[in-house]
């Protein structure tokens, strides 16, 4: 019997109680990046949609976002957009603050990190709150940016996050969901 | 006339003076990321002697190892493992020190991340002294991996990493140096 992409990656992750404190299960995505066959899976999948469409960059959010954006990339043959913590990019920056649980962070990109209309793909391991996914939708809009999609490979669809982006006029494509959060 | 590799990645990085001190040349690749034709040449001159051999796990170190490592995790078909700074990894790690400029910090990887005798090529965007590199390496030894390669876009030979991780038996794997550090 084939196996299902859903059912591939969902037993090549891992849940992890209370972590990082009591009463959250903690989604780690280490153990499917780890399983050649199911990363290729989870990477594939996530683009297929948008192979027959020119993409001229995938941008991924620090830090886990940067291992399956640099995987996309080379699938789509795309350029790449680090968006990153505030502080850590050495150039000219534009800068968005965004909510966190507790408060709120910023997080920057490059000013010429991408060009007016060019396609571009949204990469992160998870939405949640949708808090970071909002932000960096802001900046690549903010530049002019044509976002194509957000991928994830994880849902957590109660925490609302989906919908923001939605709201935000913004594909977003994800694998598998966690409900109950 | 044909492009060289080494032509085509040292147009596409971005020096910055004088970041993030006084003094010091700052070797930007976030511009070669972004350009899609350098990325994927990239990748694929760093691996191509590799690709006819079994690799199990590509290796990333955070953060920027992490987009080169995902991509050159993509393109071989292995799985993938992060290095992370201490503290980050949700579950079962091993730990190792390292040398910065000024003072000592620590990585980590997950305990689990790779089996005896799997073969493993670290990855990160640059070596400089060796420091993290070097640390990543003694991770991976101490749980049994075997390292085939470690592969960097940017070499700084002056500052002597490279020797230092030859001298541990690791093959250094790199495609463009800057004399004069």
């Amino acid at each position: 019997m084939k196996t299902t992409v859903e059912e591939t990656l969902l037993s090549a992750i891992r849940t992890i109680p209370d972590y990082p404190k009591p009463g959250i299960l903690f989604r780690d995505i280490t153990t499917l990046l780890g399983n050649a066959r199911a990363f290729r899976r989870a990477v594939d999948e996530l683009v297929h949609p948008y192979a027959g469409t020119k993409i001229d960059k995938i941008a991924g959010i620090e830090a886990r976002g940067f291992i399956l954006g640099g995987a996309i990339a080379h699938q789509l043959s795309a350029g790449f957009i680090p968006i990153r913590k505030k502080g850590k990019l050495p150039h000219d920056t534009v800068r968005v603050a965004y909510s966190l649980e507790y408060g709120v962070d910023e997080m920057e990109m490059h000013r010429d990190a991408v060009q007016p209309g060019e396609k571009v793909i949204l990469v992160d391991d998870l939405i949640a709150t949708g808090g970071t996914a909002g932000g960096a939708c802001r900046l690549l809009t903010q530049m002019g940016a044509d976002i194509v999609a957000a991928c994830f490979v994880i849902d957590l669809p109660d925490l609302g996050g989906r919908a923001k982006l939605e709201a935000l006029g913004v594909e977003v494509r994800t694998l598998i969901a966690y409900e109950g959060h």
